[in-house]
């Protein structure tokens, strides 16, 4: 395994300082030790990526994606080394692991179809009419283009679907813009394998130098300085509020601003209509002791807040979930920092006044441990306390009991931006409360009816973003294929000689793909 | 004429205080008094705004259309005293004002043409697999949604165009979000008429309350109060970069951060190549002339910038530029704030060293007036001052003589983020140049091939947008349908029963339009 930062085709010791793994359920250094990045390395892996940014965004379609593919393959190439090693830093079961590795090549095989289709530049042209009065009208015709290059920040909870070969990465790769990540201090020997089977595909595929490197930090020093180098043009962050917020706030303080797409988590949350709980409390309430204690909570859908009106069905429901999660158990989370963070604000919540345990796994958590909790809290005082919004990230959940009709639309309406808004309810439960589902509508990036927000399907129609502070951008996607809208600018052509043009744009289409041609839709030469 | 603040069906007489127009041709106020525009005014204004958007945003298509449609017949049922007011507020001549008058009732019904198309909301549907292994794959469905109330800044040298139902409005509404415009202190009569008519356009076609407001002020306050109002979810401005950049930044301190559009303007460079001055320097020169005195100057696409490599060629150039700028003569600006910014801005870059006047119109100004001036400087001098980077509103532009190829690139190289770039050559000179067309395509929204960069077509191929300064967001269009774009956001529907979907989402597609079905675009029912 390569232990330095890695910088397009060529390799750095930066600083000398070395920062080390932990394996979170020994508490305890993993041996290999990884170079702490410099600032000199900062510079020259954006130096890199702004010389491959031309020839990499310039390139065919076919071969960026032939790069795409052969980065799937060099991770599927690391077999268990690369599932043991990820297990030994994030303590994520293996079948988890895999799981996700299959999803992050995934990821990368359909953005190499996606890419190949070529149509996603969304070619427009509007053709000369010379003769116009009171004055001609010129050609004119628009295509989407590379940003530049692109900062990525790993993510802990998705040591490889949302890290260095992750989403962020994958969709600026298809976009074509270089891409720098800064690896996850949590995971670096998952980061450092996954970096060089990215260094490899790239030069197998014969891609510029500078198309990708990867640097490694336990500080904010290299990050701060990526995000304020003048050759980065966006910024692609999956991680906590704070970490999302400090990022966008050093990029837009920048001479010139940059976006940063932080996909900063959410609360999640969950209505339940009365007649659903009245025909199957039963079943939510196991479906969501399920949901609230997947991987330990650890997904940026975990349900974290669920609202139901008082009722004998909803004490039922309370009974219920208290039955299913008593039988859970603590696991370890990603680790210690995160496992600390959760007891403490999980505790904060239960410190607030007149919130109560409701349900909780009978066995204690160790230090490191999520238990997974569901805490009890009154809807008037959801509406008036902001420390009952916060997220608790791990497998906690509050449950608000409202009064009546009128207290649930305050409490929705009291909601910050969300990723997702849950209704679990029957026909008429829906029709008795279309305020709730619009109040819901209004705040979420994804609305779900009948089932749990974990679970993100990796497709066209999946929105995975959400207002403010679900997100930095309510506009973008993270996942799924729109998510290289992220990485695109478009550019017009002003009466451009035919051969000048981008292939794109060219009288004969030579691409073979759909433009928008004087308005309609069109696969001929104009 | 009505001087009040318009807050939705209401009026308002704001704190009391007044303001006027200004002639700009005889410096004198103008009878008429504004009212000044109060914090109240700013909160009622957007508290209306949030009232009407469910209604607004969720109302069919059509009626929406009509609303735009009943504008622009409002406008022009303003018929002259709309022009005369404008003139006398602007000094522009009544052709140009006529002229935007018809851009400005085009935009509108454009726009309601276009949402009347229903496909803009981009609908997918990715149907269910319910016996998919390892897991059921669950129906979803994407759309874009509006954002919710919209701040529009009139700007002040498209005082039809682009203020109170310019383009931003335009397009805020076509997308479903209710707009508050904070009138351009220049042109407060213009406004309050215009602004009138939407409000009459809104009555006659029904429209909820508090779809638009206008309210006046000479000072920050109001604008700064709208951009920080908790209910306000984006900003849309055309004007200077002091200006926009300051809106940008206080809607990123928010604690829920907006999108700020702001168009800010741009240098416009403009590469002459050798060939094309041997061959044609002469209609080259008259063709700048023009472009860089139209409208004295005061256009965000004026050619501000213009290159050339040193030779007999370009100096003939130079001689016959000076012959055309000789003839033109100064004209009144739009307010004595910008003729006073146009005379101390010229100054300032010919008071830099080695900086000196090349042409200039043989008519010196009066106070207020512009004076076509062409400056000239050395390659080697711009790449190193930022001074001669800066955009100088008005007649002025500054032609750089580089000593060879590569300093013409080094020039290029050297830009910031503009708005348009144009390339003016023969074939060979292209070929010749292939790299500095290259680094002006990385800079620039739109690429212009043997033309001039004022006159921007309203068109679905036109990008009027760029890297920043030119605005604070590349990767969207301030003109032409896609602006709509910048007032959407996607929202995904999860395994939701076919009765609560919007319609464009519906399995019968009741609109009838394209949708993404299961990736691929089909007019069928799913």
């Amino acid at each position: 395994m390569e232990h330095r930062n890695i910088i397009g085709y060529d390799f750095s010791e930066g600083t000398g300082q070395k920062l080390q793994g932990v394996n979170p359920k020994t508490n305890s250094f993993l041996p290999e030790e990884f170079c702490i990045a410099s600032s000199d390395d900062v510079n020259n892996a954006l130096t890199k990526a702004q010389e491959a940014f031309q020839p990499f965004s310039k390139m065919d379609c076919l071969k960026r994606a032939s790069f795409l593919e052969a980065i799937a393959d060099e991770i599927e190439a690391l077999g268990n080394e690369l599932v043991q090693r990820t297990s030994n830093e994030t303590g994520l079961p293996n079948a988890q692991i895999i799981g996700e590795r299959g999803r992050t090549t995934g990821q990368l095989r359909m953005f190499a179809t996606f890419i190949k289709r070529r149509d996603w530049v969304e070619a427009s042209i509007d053709t000369a009419i010379p003769d116009r009065e009171p004055i001609p009208k010129t050609d004119l015709r628009k295509m989407m283009l590379a940003l530049g290059p692109v900062v990525v920040f790993g993510s802990s909870n998705f040591p490889l679907a949302y890290s260095v070969a992750g989403g962020d990465t994958t969709a600026a790769f298809a976009a074509g813009c270089p891409v720098v990540v800064k690896a996850h201090p949590a995971h670096p020997g998952t980061s450092a394998l996954v970096g060089q089977a990215i260094s490899n595909a790239a030069k197998k595929t014969a891609m510029p130098n500078g198309v990708f490197s990867l640097l490694f930090d336990n500080s904010f020093n290299i990050g701060r300085e990526l995000v304020e180098h003048s050759n980065t043009t966006a910024v692609g962050f999956t991680g906590s509020l704070g970490g999302g917020r400090a990022l966008f706030d050093i990029a837009n303080k920048r001479p010139n601003p940059i976006p940063v797409f932080a996909e900063m988590g959410s609360t999640n949350p969950v209505v339940l209509l009365p007649e659903a709980l009245t025909e199957r409390s039963d079943t939510i309430a196991v479906d969501y002791a399920t949901s609230i204690t997947l991987g330990v909570g650890q997904f940026c859908t975990n349900p974290g807040l669920l609202f139901g009106i008082k009722s004998k069905e909803l004490d039922r429901f309370k009974s219920q979930l208290s039955t299913a999660l008593a039988t859970t158990n603590p696991d370890t989370m990603l680790h210690l920092g995160i496992g600390n963070a959760y007891s403490k604000k999980s505790d904060n919540i239960l410190n607030e006044e007149s919130v109560e345990v409701l349900a909780q796994s009978t066995t204690e958590a160790e230090q490191g441990q999520g238990r997974p909790t569901v805490a009890l809290a009154k809807g008037k005082d959801f509406v008036n306390n902001p420390a009952l919004h916060e997220e608790v990230f791990g497998p906690f959940s509050l449950l608000i009991a409202c009064e009546n009709k009128a207290e649930l639309e305050a409490c929705i309406n009291s909601l910050q931006g969300q990723l997702t808004g849950t209704v679990i309810g029957s026909t008429a439960d829906f029709e008795n409360h279309r305020i709730v589902i619009e109040l819901l509508e209004q705040r979420v990036g994804r609305l779900i009816f009948n089932g749990v927000p974990t679970g993100v399907e990796v497709c066209p129609s999946m929105h995975h973003g959400g207002p403010y502070p679900a997100t930095t951008d309510a506009r973008f996607t993270a996942v799924g294929i729109h998510s290289i809208k992220r990485f695109l600018r478009p550019v017009s052509y002003q009466n451009t000689p035919n051969e000048l043009l981008p292939k794109a744009l060219q009288n004969e289409n030579p691409l073979g793909i759909m433009r928008l041609v004087n308005g309609k839709y069109s696969l001929t030469s104009v």
